[in-house]
């Protein structure tokens, strides 16, 4: 289960290694997004996002002879340049499965770290892994299926909390839902009437499809500029928490994807990844479900790109 | 003259049309750059730099029927936008004298605020500017040489102290030396043990040239990145309060020039125009007089770069 306690358990195993990342009020985004503008910068994050966090409170929770067997994760890059810090600190074995398709920042981040990068098409990722776990007797490190990921995860909301009280909306982007189930979590027990907002592609909608189905439902394979947020399904554990805590989840487009990015780097001046920008691109949209006196907070989740992905906006 | 009261009078005035704009800590920066970074986020101000400040503050402490003749002002582009902009807003004409090399985005910035745009050589531009002003009886306000200029740009320094009371050094980039009269005055008066370091192009280093040589030397037209810091000669009346509060100035190569502003984008996520992120290039350098418990205080003055310029990085 996941709960507050699990969340604040998870602040005193994870805070030493990470960094506070800053709320910061963008004025200059409030007219074009129609509110009052903030984001929680996880872009500037060590490893560049905020997966850092579940991967140091599941490392730091589990046995040390089961840690030392080494470890495996499949990831689009973000999870498993967490997972690979997480494993350098600890000094153990870790090797990533990685898509054909992630960026090369984030192929070339997670090797900088030490650890041992297997590609392989997006839809064999699982399976990979999974077969690399028997073989080798590495532990999986799920990137969001997991109580103890959701509730690292969680701290960025117990942190957007107290820099930042009196922010009305909380704008999530959604992959697997690890992110969004580990903040509702936090910042539902602390402060129910925070909107939490998820925020996910159009082509890929499993979370907005899943829940007006009641069920997990698992969607075919797409092509995203989001390249962090292409899960297929909601996970197990994620669906009936975003389905009990979250107030809304918005589908949005690519070209508003990109615009989103384009806005928060050249109107906002500040870098994140497509992916991260999704929330921007929402607003931008126009289908957010907040008004212009919303104190909003968008989680800008991460900042893994490369200047070759700015040649193309 | 220049005084705190002057400062503290000019934030009476203009504070209600900028915004108070974020200090953001930058870890990610800290062991890059060998100190606890911050960044003072001039780049997100309203027109992206801290020229509105001075500009605002001189059109708001001239006389109705002189302002009502119109403005003209030679710039380098963001001095230009910040007059355009307060031009607008008291509803009188602009002229604003650009050289042939402006990057595109600050020219078009100022036409965008409905100012009258004239270009010629960078070294003709004051000439001309002269010219305008007796041909149509304009106004004619000084980009850095006026005191009234240096009071609004000044409010950075109050709003620092205020923000970030802990800073132990502020480094800030000099052109005709405005901005940091503006700042090392306030700064000076209410917390002189705070470090004021000036940092500027080592191809047009007039402020430490003319520091040695003990008066305002005029140097030859140089080429540089840092299109905003392109001053041949220290102001008449900025050059003795740099002589009297600024600790030090530190020449800043080209190549340092392009990392800082590299550096500030990819590893600190936040985007400045070259001129701007000087100072991360000074510390990259590794001579900024600064020691590793230094909470250092990069004022990033403007962010008026476009994506093409992005593109030759």
């Amino acid at each position: 289960m996941l709960t507050l306690e699990n969340i604040q358990a998870a602040k005193m195993k994870v805070a030493p290694y990470i960094y506070e990342t800053p709320v910061v009020r963008l004025h200059g985004l409030d007219e074009l997004l129609n509110c009052n503008v903030s984001i929680k910068a996880e872009n500037m994050q060590k490893t560049n996002s905020f997966k850092l966090r579940g991967a140091l409170n599941k490392l730091l929770s589990m046995p040390l002879e089961q840690l030392q067997q080494g470890v495996v994760a499949a990831s689009s890059g973000n999870h498993g340049k967490g997972v690979a810090f997480a494993a350098k600190l600890l000094n153990i074995p870790a090797t990533i499965v990685l898509p054909d398709s992630a960026p090369s920042i984030k192929v070339e981040g997670i090797r900088a770290l030490g650890a041992n990068v297997v590609q392989c098409k997006l839809a064999e990722r699982h399976d990979i892994t999974e077969k690399l776990s028997l073989e080798h007797g590495y532990a999986i490190i799920h990137p969001y299926d997991d109580y103890d990921i959701m509730a690292g995860q969680g701290t960025v909301g117990l942190e957007i909390l107290e820099q930042f009280p009196q922010t009305s909306a909380i704008v999530i982007p959604i992959g697997g839902g690890g992110l969004i189930s580990g903040v509702a979590t936090a910042v539902k027990s602390l402060a129910p009437h925070i909107k939490i907002i998820g925020v996910e592609p159009a082509v890929v909608s499993r979370y907005a499809d899943s829940l007006i189905a009641g069920e997990r439902l698992l969607l075919k394979e797409q092509k995203s500029m989001a390249d962090a947020l292409l899960t297929l399904q909601p996970g197990e554990r994620n669906f009936p928490i975003v389905q009990k805590l979250v107030d809304d989840i918005v589908r949005v487009d690519e070209a508003s994807i990109e615009s989103g990015m384009k806005t928060l780097l050249l109107a906002g001046k500040v870098m994140a990844e497509p992916s991260s920008a999704i929330g921007i691109g929402a607003a931008l949209q126009g289908n957010l479900p907040i008004t212009k006196n919303d104190h909003v907070c968008f989680l800008i989740s991460g900042g893994n790109v490369g200047l070759n992905q700015l040649h193309n906006l």
